[in-house]
């Protein structure tokens, strides 16, 4: 029977389509947009026993057909921690932290990266293209230069200095946007229509959220084959959101599970157009970012949509979260939990207060936490409370030192 | 039969003593100090079939016993990429990359913590001490603060920013002290004897040496259980480089290998006590470190004996490497085979042309490059070469960009 997809296309609905035959048709242009696809079949999940590991364990549930996987980088089996301590302090006996910082560049934009590349590398692709304020211009930059295709970024003039030494370091051509990162993102989606660039752009090219979506997989396969209660993400434009609720929805699709876990979407408190949506029941609305969450600064989400009615499909909800809230959650994730975040990584575990004080999660279910990034990008949001204390080398002063409160 | 060892204890020579049996002695008292021991027995092996993930995998060869792993942080596993554009730029067509960045705090210092860790929990251990200047100080703050065993860090009082503010992020207690890294190594045995704390330090605690090993065991397997032919490994004060040389002595001791690989220690100019005292056959004698390499600017290295002993038996070699090409070699890690290295952690790939250049190495040889640690750590050593291009937002500008050389 081979790879089956359900997919509404623009405003036609096919169903039963080769997965594999629908993305060709979307290279080739025959269809101009995909606008929502899954694959189903049990036969299509990995068996129990299979030992290919990362992402491409997954193929048979990815739009990449047969032939071998030729991009070099490991990509996915980030590990899934259950942090006991965290679970103490947190009364959640049942509570895991997706461990996203643990990839090539240290955020989930890399399996996005991934899929792109092996995609663009099939089709002779010279350059790939994205606009991007941090994270996925690292994990492209980085990528491509692996591969050895060219990529052009396109950051707004702000761009933090960290981030944009690693996409130079990595070799590719970037163009500091003075207009800011709302006209960097249409010039980029211009430039590479003009120029024939491989565009990446999140929420443009649908393979970033096919690749995205074998997150909810590893999750399920950690979970020994069953999926969690609740699992809360970060959200900023929202694909991050819509591909782990894709990947359960696929799971479902292929006899995995009987539901959905409830999809909880943490903002931050600076911007939160989802949220307000959410809360209000009108179209959203666009705001201008005031969050050091960089990784979430999403103030016209072109994902919106997709995002409210996956939560709501899900069961889930959305709760927001302060500045201060995140930068406390990057301390206690290090301090308590082994993993360094930056603050849209930390989002989600700064949102599991509010969202068991909104009653969207109980302290008995099984609860995920998506921590999506490192704070070793971001060090200047790594912020510790207590300084270092200077002494002479005797004992004295390290007992004097061990006893001061 | 169990687990069987031999062990060189002191002077007196023990052979066919239980593993555990032989650390728990150091842990009682009964043996002062282990000097070298190893695990043997085709048994042994993790069955090709093992699902177990990580370092664990190799539990039987590890001196942890049979009791359950509650180590929270998952370790091991790290990706042998094969880097096909670095192949092609180096002409070495079956080179390998051991990516040991991608670590909870992204070095191979956290297997060491992980085992030690472990050992302590069993224990009862209250605190955890070690002096670092850098990555072992970092996965240690981190590691202990995941189990809530408490950590005591001493470094010197030009500890490099980034670092300290992740032991501190951590909850670590950390003590500057004034006289510099050799003053802060004496302090931290004689306050751990004295104080009662477990001490990590590498050289000294031989569980680091055991859990370091484990790394040539993921490279064997990675390979298809075959060795290369050669690995490069930096060196500072060398446990490293013995770990990897004590794992492939275990596999040849448990019949999956016919032979070491040729083990190439690579020093820094500034810093390169070992390689003096290979070249010459005089004893080791300290000098004052002068590299960008905080990460092997070891200049009195306390392991210098076994890492000579090993790289002569495993019919290998040293070099060194200058400043600048470690810096190129973090360049060219980053632009060509898609990791971000520090300074330490690009040395073994920057080794690879003198290596080759002196003989060690042959072209047509399985190598293996060992990766040891991220550059996110040390922001100020990723020096890109080209600056981002400021642009106004039209496509005019995009092009005259895109076009200038």
């Amino acid at each position: 029977m081979g790879k089956i997809a359900y997919a509404s296309v623009l405003r036609e609905d096919f169903t039963q389509v080769r997965y594999d035959d629908l993305y060709q048709a979307l290279a080739t242009g025959a269809l101009g947009r995909i606008e929502y696809c899954y694959a189903y079949g049990p036969e299509l999940l990995p068996a129990a026993t299979s030992t290919t590991s990362g992402m491409w364990r997954f193929r048979n549930l990815l739009p990449i057909g047969d032939l071998p996987i030729t991009y070099p980088l490991a990509i996915g089996d980030t590990p899934l921690v259950a942090p006991y301590r965290l679970r103490e302090a947190t009364g959640i006996p049942d509570l895991w932290l997706k461990d996203e910082t643990r990839t090539p560049t240290g955020s989930n934009k890399d399996r996005a990266t991934a899929l792109v590349l092996e995609h663009a590398m099939r089709n002779g692709v010279q350059t790939v293209s994205c606009a991007s304020t941090g994270n996925v211009a690292a994990s492209l930059a980085v990528g491509a230069a692996a591969t050895g295709i060219a990529a052009t970024i396109f950051v707004p003039a702000e761009v933090s200095e960290a981030k944009l030494k690693l996409m130079l370091l990595a070799g590719a051509t970037v163009l500091k946007v003075r207009e800011g990162y709302e006209a960097a993102f249409e010039l980029s989606q211009e430039a590479a229509r003009t120029f024939g660039w491989y565009d990446r752009n999140t929420g443009v090219n649908p393979l970033t959220l096919e690749a995205k979506k074998t997150v909810a997989f590893e999750i399920w396969e950690q979970l020994r084959r069953r999926v969690p209660d609740a699992v809360l993400i970060p959200v900023g434009d929202g694909p991050t959101l819509s591909a782990m609720v894709k990947g359960f929805r696929e799971l479902v699709a292929c006899g995995a599970s009987d539901r959905l876990p409830r999809a909880i979407g943490v903002q931050a408190e600076g911007c939160q157009p989802v949220k307000r949506a959410w809360d209000t029941g009108k179209p959203v609305r666009s705001v201008r970012p005031e969050t050091v969450a960089d990784g979430i600064a999403v103030g016209a989400p072109i994902s919106a949509s997709l995002v409210l009615r996956d939560v709501r499909e899900s069961g889930g909800g959305f709760v927001t979260v302060s500045d201060e809230s995140m930068l406390q959650a990057i301390r206690t994730l290090a301090a308590t939990g082994g993993i360094l975040a930056e603050p849209a990584g930390a989002a989600a575990f700064a949102g599991l207060e509010p969202a068991m004080e909104a009653g969207l999660i109980d302290q008995d279910e099984t609860i995920v936490v998506h921590v999506t990034g490192t704070g070793l990008k971001s060090p200047q949001y790594l912020q510790p409370k207590v300084p270092p204390i200077e002494i002479n080398a005797t004992l004295e002063e390290v007992e004097q030192a061990i006893e001061s409160p």
